[in-house]
C-alpha cells in the first residue's frame, strides 16, 4: 500500500484496517466510502491544503509551502479515483494532482463517527483522593538516568495521574536537575531556574517563610503556570512542614458532578492572582477551573494567598463566593487530599496545572528545612513523552 | 485621610476624589454612598475576604492569611461606620473588625458605573497598517541601556504598538542580551535561549532554510506563544531575505468589523500546529485569533507551515476555509504589511502573539544573512513595566 509522505519524513505511521472502496463527487466534496461502509465527506480546500507533493511540501522540515489562499476560489475536482494501491488520487480543476493514503485519511476524517472515535480515544487523567495514597507512582533516579523506557513511564504517570515520586535522588546541591536534564530546559522564572525553598528574613513570598501555606498552584500569577514541578528534598529537620497534595481535578469533577452551578461558577469567573516586592509585579486573572475546547478540565488555578480583590457585578459576589468557599473547604476535606513527610532525597514531580500543594506550618528554630525546586511546561513533557514513544515503538 | 495598609507595603497609591458619605447595611451587603452620589453595595464575604489587618495579612510579602472559607457560614455585620478620618469600618458578628480605605473601595467597587470605569479605562493597543512606516517607535540601544526612563517607553511601546526597533545594538554574538538583560529573565526554547537564524544543511525548521517564509506568529506549536521576540540583525548580505510585518489585532479588527462570521470562525475552531524534528515533537491547536474575558483580542496565532489538518465537523470546512483564506489573503494586503530591509545593528522587538512577521525568499548564494533572536514573555514585559513606572512615580 502506497504511504502518505508524512510516514516516512514524520515518523508517524497512519494504519487502518479499512480501505477505500469508492469515491463519489458531491457538490464541493470527495465523499469516500470505507470498506467498514463508512462515508467520510472531504471538502475540496480541505484536500487541496493537506496535498503533499513535492511541490506543495518541505520534506527536509516536513512543513507546507503551499497556501490554501494560492488556490482559485472556483477550485473544482476534475477527477477522483481510488488508485489500485489504495490511495485517493484527486485531479484538480487548474491541472494539479495529489493523493491521499487512506490511513492518513481515516486519521482526520471530519465525518461524525470518526470524530466521536478520535474525541472517545483521547487521553484522560486518572484522578484520586485521599485514598491514593499506596498507589503512588515512584520511580527510581537511577532507573529513570539509564533507561529510557522508566522516564518514557514516568512522563506518562506525570500527565496521567499528575503526581509522581522520584527516589534516591542524590542529596545535593542541584541535583534535581540530572534527572530533569533528561527531559527537557526548565521553564525559568523571576524566583531563578532552580529555586530554593527556605525560611528567609526578607521573604518575597509565603512560600519562603515557615507559615502554613493552604493548598495551591505556583505562580497562578502567570498566564501561564508552570506545567510540571520538581520539587527535591536537602532536609527536613524541622518540627512540621508536611506536605499535602490534592488532585484538583478530582475536585473540579466532584463539583461537575455534586454542585454543577459552584462547577460553572467557578469556570467562568475570573479570580485575580498578584505576586510583588521590589524588583517585579506579576498579575493575572484566570479562572479557578479552566475547561478545554471540548469541555475537559485543562487546569486548576488556585492560590488564597496571591488572591487579590474579585471584579465581578455585585449581584454575582454572593454565588461567586459561596463555591469559593465550598472549593477551599475541598482542598482540606480527608476525601480529596494526602499527607507525606519528604525525606532527604525524595523528588516529587508533579503537574502544577492541576494538583494543589500545600505545607504545615513548621518551626524553624526546631532544625533545618530545604528542599529545591524547578519547573518544566506541559510542552516539553508531551514532546519528549512522544519522542520517547517513537524511539522506544509505542503506539501513543 | 487613613490608608489602606496596601498603600504601604504594596507600592500601590489608591487615590480617589471621592469620600464615603453614608453607610447602610441591606440584606448580605453595606451599601456605601460616594460623596459623587454613586451607591456601591459591598457583599459580606467580599469585605471579609480582604481585611488587611494584621490577623488576616502578613505585611513581609503583601500575602493573605486570611481563608474565606473560615469565615461562618452566617457571618454578618454587626456595625458599620464611616471613620472621622474616612475609611469604612466593619464590626462583624463574631467580632472582628476591618477597616477599608476609600480610595481602595474604590478602585474594587463592583457596581455597574465603578465597572464599566474601570472596563473604559483598560489599556488598549494602538493597531496600525501599511502607513504606518514612518511612525514606528525606534530606541537606541545606548539610551536603553542607561536610562530607565527609555526603557520604560520601550517597553510601553512594545505593548501599546508591538513592534518597535531598536538601533545600534553593537554588531556582535550575543549583544543583543544586554538590552533584554535590562527587562528580565528568557523564554527558553528547544531552540535555545538565543537562536541562530540562517540557512543550515539539516533545516528543523522552514526559518532555517531560504525559502520564503509568509506572515507568521512563532511557536504557535506552544501553548504559550513566546511573547516579545527579539530579532538582531549581525549580518544581511544576501539577495533578498526582506522582512516583513504585520498587525495581527489590525486584521482581527478589520475582520471583525467587515467579515463578522470570519471573525466569529476564526475565534472558534481550533487550528493545529505542529513542529517535528528527530529529537522533539510539538503539538497544540488553538483559533488563530483568541479573545480575552472582555472579548478584546488577545492573541493572533497562526503559521501556515507549521498548520495540521483541520479537526472539524465536515458541515464546518467550507465556512473554515473561507475565513482561513480571507485571513492569509490580508497578510498580503499592502493594506496591512509593512516592509524593511534589516542593517546590522538592527534589533527588532515585537510582541510575537499579535504582529506576523515575514521573510522573503533568499538567494543563499549571494552573501551571507545572520540574525539572532531571544524570547521574554509578555509576563515579565509587563511586570517590568510596572515596576519601572513605580520607580519614575509614573501612574498607570
Amino acid at each position: 500500500m502506497a504511504t502518505h509522505p508524512d510516514t516516512v519524513t514524520d515518523w508517524r505511521v497512519f494504519a487502518t484496517d479499512h480501505h477505500l472502496t469508492h469515491v463519489a463527487l458531491a457538490g464541493d466534496a470527495a465523499v469516500v466510502t470505507w470498506s467498514d461502509h463508512r462515508t467520510t465527506p472531504f471538502q475540496r480546500f480541505f484536500l487541496r491544503d493537506n496535498c503533499t507533493c513535492a511541490t506543495c511540501y518541505l520534506p527536509l522540515t516536513r512543513e507546507q509551502l503551499f497556501e490554501v489562499t494560492d488556490a482559485p476560489a472556483d477550485l473544482a475536482f476534475a477527477s477522483a479515483q481510488i488508485a489500485p494501491e489504495g490511495d485517493l488520487v484527486i485531479g484538480w480543476s487548474d491541472g494539479h494532482v495529489s493523493r491521499y493514503a487512506p490511513g492518513w485519511l481515516r486519521s482526520v476524517a471530519p465525518d461524525a463517527a470518526s470524530r466521536a472515535e478520535r474525541h472517545a480515544a483521547r487521553p484522560r487523567p486518572s484522578i484520586w483522593g485521599g485514598d491514593h495514597g499506596g498507589a503512588l507512582p515512584a520511580f527510581a533516579c537511577a532507573a529513570i538516568m539509564a533507561d529510557d523506557r522508566v522516564l518514557w513511564q514516568w512522563l506518562g504517570a506525570i500527565s496521567t495521574t499528575g503526581l509522581t515520586l522520584v527516589t534516591e535522588v542524590p542529596v545535593s546541591n542541584h541535583a534535581l536537575l540530572a534527572p530533569i536534564a533528561r527531559i527537557s530546559h526548565l521553564r525559568e522564572t523571576n524566583f531563578g531556574r532552580v529555586f530554593d525553598v527556605r525560611s528567609k528574613p526578607q521573604a518575597d513570598s509565603a512560600a519562603y517563610t515557615s507559615v502554613n501555606l493552604p493548598p495551591h498552584t505556583d505562580l497562578p500569577t502567570r498566564e501561564l503556570q508552570p506545567g510540571v514541578q520538581f520539587l527535591h528534598c536537602l532536609v527536613n529537620d524541622a518540627v512540621g512542614g508536611e506536605s499535602v497534595f490534592v488532585d484538583g481535578f478530582a475536585i473540579a469533577e466532584a463539583l461537575r458532578a455534586e454542585h454543577p452551578a459552584d462547577f460553572a461558577t467557578l469556570t467562568t469567573t475570573p479570580m485575580a492572582f498578584w505576586n510583588r516586592d521590589d524588583r517585579t509585579d506579576y498579575r493575572w486573572s484566570a479562572p479557578a477551573i479552566a475547561l478545554d475546547a471540548q469541555g475537559d478540565v485543562a487546569e486548576v488555578r488556585f492560590a488564597n494567598f496571591l488572591r487579590g480583590p474579585i471584579d465581578a457585578p455585585a449581584a454575582a459576589m454572593a454565588a461567586i463566593y459561596a463555591a469559593l468557599r465550598r472549593f477551599q473547604a475541598m482542598t482540606r476535606n480527608p476525601r480529596f487530599f494526602i499527607e507525606r513527610r519528604l525525606a532527604p532525597g525524595d523528588m516529587w514531580a508533579f503537574d502544577n496545572r492541576r494538583v494543589l500543594h500545600a505545607r504545615r506550618e513548621f518551626d524553624p528554630a526546631s532544625g533545618a528545612r530545604h528542599l529545591q525546586g524547578a519547573y518544566v511546561d506541559r510542552d516539553e513533557i508531551l514532546s519528549r513523552w512522544r519522542v520517547l514513544a517513537r524511539e522506544l515503538g509505542e503506539t501513543v
